[in-house]
């Protein structure tokens, strides 16, 4: 018997999650910059699945499969042995519609795997390009939720914790929310909101100053625009498909 | 030869504190609500030092030294075996004036021996009732800094975070900042430092809720009350001393 409402917490790096449960919860995977909106853009466009894996020798191992596109990148160049780097706007419809992508994300993968090893009840994938859909998903399901931010190398950053305060913003009224991590997530979100590009400029995000370093503005800017990628990503048995209710065009 | 600025870090809970490096470095353990607070209150009212322990059983034993105050509470009550609670305002100079404050405090105690266990070079205490103390003794010393919340069982708190972002405000001139947690701590403290104890109440923090249940208001508005209490606690073989020239009174 469950009266109450389903309760919400953020992870704001990977080296808390087991502090959270996740049976009988839906687990948001949270890469803002870039994994999780590259993961939204190719499945809104068409991709058949996506294969996140950890290293560059698993992702060029599956690539041998027909049909797949290797992708993922080592100091912000093409990783040796893969195909493509990790930028959304490698993936248009034209060229990755009905391709499988194998792609090759470190932090990403990572919590996904720490995810399933904790039994996450259903996991999903989030960053802005998909964020009504992820939203909209949580609050129709009624179950509990983790919020979960890849953070980087276990350090928390900007991006992902701002992407959980949007999600709050959204859902709140739906859920139990007695988590000082999201309350200070949904903080900082209200307060960026009017222009997240240009506060994550100004608060200078550690990532943000890393990538741009490699002149990848264009990719940061598409990465906080939301709702330019509708679909939800589901992870099922290795692969993270489009669920179909929301695949759009 | 060190040109540039010293660094500054923060780490949200104990369990990210591995990610930085403590050597050579200040470490400014935070636990507001409410061991800080109460360790820099016992100080400046001329306490001579105060033992941190983790445990009640380690509390009750050092309590045999003579001149010794045992204090600790479990669920909000005093902790058997143990004289008095964790609240400030039971340290009132006529009280603990040349006593020795032996301090049960499971967060903010196995942070400390966390810090020291990764090699930190010197360890102080800090929460708003010292916060100028702290934040001028860390532009002083031109060292790196490691801002290290106690946290609530690991998981991030808005009222330590708080406090480092106030240190952040004041200092954050004198240290290169590359940082995503410090810069969300001080984007959270700009935004609150109007009406903190507002601003806490209002986010519900959940420490806030759990201590506020016991009827502790009193206690919160204290220990988010800036530079009442105005010593630098000092770490050193066991001990939190008050640092000679910052004693005042």
């Amino acid at each position: 018997m469950k009266e109450n409402k389903p309760v919400l917490h953020t992870a704001l790096s990977p080296s808390m999650l087991h502090l959270y449960d996740a049976n009988d919860t839906i687990v948001v995977i949270i890469d803002v910059l870039r994994a999780t909106s590259t993961i939204a853009t190719a499945l809104y466009n068409g991709a058949k699945y996506v294969i996140p894996v950890e290293s560059v020798a698993g992702c060029i191992e599956l690539g041998n499969m027909p049909g797949t596109v290797t992708a993922g990148e080592r100091d912000g160049r093409v990783a040796e042995g893969l195909q493509h780097g990790n930028s959304p706007f490698e993936y248009p419809r034209e060229f990755i519609r009905d391709k499988i992508l194998v792609l090759s994300t470190t932090n990403g993968t990572r919590l996904l795997h720490l995810a399933l090893s904790q039994g996450a009840e259903k996991i999903v994938t989030g960053a802005f390009p998909n964020l009504s859909a992820v939203a909209h998903y949580l609050v129709s399901q009624q179950q509990d939720v983790l919020l979960a931010c890849a953070a980087w190398k276990d350090r928390v950053n900007l991006e992902d914790t701002l992407f959980a305060g949007a999600v709050i913003d959204i859902v709140k009224d739906y859920f139990d929310i007695n988590c000082d991590a999201s309350m200070m997530a949904n903080a900082l979100f209200s307060e960026a909101k009017k222009d997240l590009y240009r506060f994550v400029k100004e608060k200078q995000a550690s990532h943000y100053l890393r990538l741009s370093g490699y002149g990848l503005e264009k990719d940061i800017q598409y990465c906080l625009t939301p709702d330019i990628a509708p679909v939800l990503p589901v992870y099922k048995e290795g692969k993270l498909m489009a669920e179909r209710n929301s695949t759009s065009r």
